[in-house]
């Protein structure tokens, strides 16, 4: 691998309130893609504003971050909503934000959606059809960020839509290949992290929570914003990516 | 006079609620203009598509009409906000409804901001401005709904940003041009109503509550949707045109 | 049967919202129970206040009916949240009704989960036990109106809460004594309803959607104030039930 | 002056947010009186749960810290509603934190109006009378921290409720004894506030904008836990205040 995406979530606070260690700032610095909270579970407009502003001065690439409608409980929570209703949620801040960065003279590069409602598109045939049918009538272009082999990634694949495949660098998987949520999410080590991104990006492989070699394939690596530690995690990840000669650059 | 923009605030219902006696779909048959509200006063992301999709349908012009972040008010109640955080509330709003508007195939017209918004940008320099700057770089053609007189209406004409000039059929006036506020709505007459229109688009003029006539001009009629027994002032003034060959038709 | 309670979702509109037919004001006059909504999935402090005074006036007991924090859904979508957190939003919404009233001299009859949160606490046994062991620490006298034979219920009979079980009016059963739940609601005939009431108090049957009779028993008959022609239905179950000399009145 | 209370904002996160440098809990140890956010401008209910579990376990008394609706402007801006909405609000939070102490074991000590509504409370006369009317039928026991001289602690002190005169550590006074808001709040120094606290407690004055002494009453000093450094100020604070033997103890 010459060059790989590598994306974080960005604007994640919402009013006068931060999240995690409040280091969007310094994190910016060191990707390439930003997925930029809409409003409906983190991000207000005026932080938008300011995300796309700060993106753009560094040269990140920016995507829409919707989420479900729930500000107390950041997205995380799923809510039992019809397709067409989810579908509706999405179109809403993708056009928030669309005009936030056109007023400022930058274009979406892509979409991907939050927490609870990025696991509910990786398995509700339905919502993430509608999406994908969506996405075909405004902009056949947008990149939508995925899970390889989730059924919105066959979907987009199947009607045409580019996907973006990530490599959660913070996150377990196991052997059939699924992320391992665990409640208390353990302090990652710069080291560690660094050096699992780096084998995924040479060798192709992740270790998993058996033990043993899962091969893997994607074009984007994401770490999250919020978890602890994230600036140390994502400066070490990119210094090991820069020694290694891989270059970290958006899709488009 | 011989044609005349009609416009009336549409999908003001959110979730589970309607406004008012619930009317729009039969209202939206007489207007040629429709303010669709975006989701901070009124109006949710589905509420929103169908008020499009309905609009489209009868052949109506459509805008946003973005208000304060203010659901149980209605957006009525004046909220002491910085110029800039408004204009950030309006853009995103602005863009939400251009998304659902696109994916249907449909192009915004307009922007009228709504109630208590609506008379901040009538007299606050600095948030008419900013705001104004700021269509002038996103879309320099999108007409701006607003009071002739008021401080945006002067603002935008100074910057070239496309103005339409409002009667409001159901609001009195003052001989120095103002709207007069009661608490108590008094139930209007259909007849008075029409008639106060005609002699508008006719003579040029509106009794005042001082008794004595005032000469106005505008583009367009506004006629609210939520004033009690909408639906047949509606009717009788789209009747009263009809009849003396006034066109009632969208600017664009 | 010689008395039976009647209860209805009271205050249901938001800020300038209303929701069904609008006709809280005079359906409150044939019920004896009022489950007030608190905040959550409808309901705001000065509806609240008004619904107490109303109710008040007329002596109609009131009790809480707190929703999943989802105004735009009606508190229908079902939200994947831990129980500690759900309990924590009821006894906020609790307590907020419970201050509204005591500024009238008002105190509460009852608690009643409303809608998706009503039918998780019929199921989810770590939710409905926590909920029920912090009633009886702060009110081990309130009532608490469910489904007889479900979760909560059996919880709460175990642990000595006091119970209300309710005969749903205008919902169908089948033979297993659960609630069949339709897309669309038939609009419901005011004599069909009225006999099956009457039915249900004199044998203590209602006929399921298989055609057969199932027995049931209960202390609180429930008519939706949102089901279309809720102010027919009411009245003529309450005139039924008066002309059977069956005593409406509240538990307490 | 031999004992003082001390008080400060406590439970202002919302959701996964915190505000401010994150230290309530630290914070805790050093205060007599929390002022407990309710929902409204900031505090869900699990926060309030918490937060009251905190301040039992380190005897700190409690009250509720009620704000505008407005949860992106942590209600630092005012809306203009009419002063029934804006006491049924009020009560609607008292009660809800009132509910969750209730349910540990905990009374209530005192209510706090927040950020732009304790400024709305000392200058409108109505909002005020109202308000305090509700608290005699409700509590005339219930502490009312304000602003020494202002309307509504001029309306309690007439009407009987008792109040709880305010110094602000961590804000500047101007002659007439109002307080100088400045956009750029500059970092305090933990010696020089200290300082001034123990001046106003040991000779009862405070050096205004102006440079001039200025004579001041009061039985609390507020230190906000948003300020930059707070911790720090309120360590400092107390410990000089330990060391000048003068005991910080709650009202009650």
């Amino acid at each position: 691998m010459q060059a790989v995406d590598f994306n974080s979530d960005m604007g994640e606070g919402f009013g006068p309130w931060t999240i995690g260690d409040g280091v969007d700032n310094e994190l910016m610095g060191f990707i390439s893609s930003a997925n930029i909270a809409t409003g409906f579970h983190a991000g207000d407009p005026s932080t938008m504003r300011r995300t796309v502003e700060h993106a753009k001065r560094l040269g990140v690439a920016i995507g829409a971050h919707p989420g479900f409608r729930d500000l107390v409980g950041f997205g995380r929570r799923h809510i039992n909503a019809p397709a067409q209703e989810l579908v509706d949620d999405m179109l809403y801040q993708l056009g928030a934000l669309r005009e936030l960065a056109r007023v400022q003279g930058v274009a979406l590069q892509h979409i991907k959606p939050h927490g609870a409602l990025y696991m509910h598109l990786a398995r509700d045939e339905e919502a993430a059809l509608l999406l994908v049918e969506n996405l075909q009538r405004l902009e056949p272009e947008l990149l939508l960020y995925c899970m390889p082999g989730s059924v919105i990634w066959r979907i987009a694949t199947d009607l045409g839509q580019p996907v973006i495949r990530e490599f959660y660098a913070d996150r377990e998987y196991d052997l059939s290949g699924s992320i391992v949520f665990t409640r208390n999410v353990r302090a990652y080590d710069p080291i560690q992290v660094s050096e699992r991104v780096l084998r995924a990006c040479q060798l192709g492989v992740v270790r998993t929570v058996e033990g043993e070699d899962l091969a893997i394939e994607f074009d984007s690596i994401c770490l999250h914003s919020d978890t602890p530690g994230a600036l140390a995690l994502v400066e070490a990840t990119r210094r090991a990516l820069d020694d290694a000669c891989i270059e970290v650059r958006s899709p488009r």
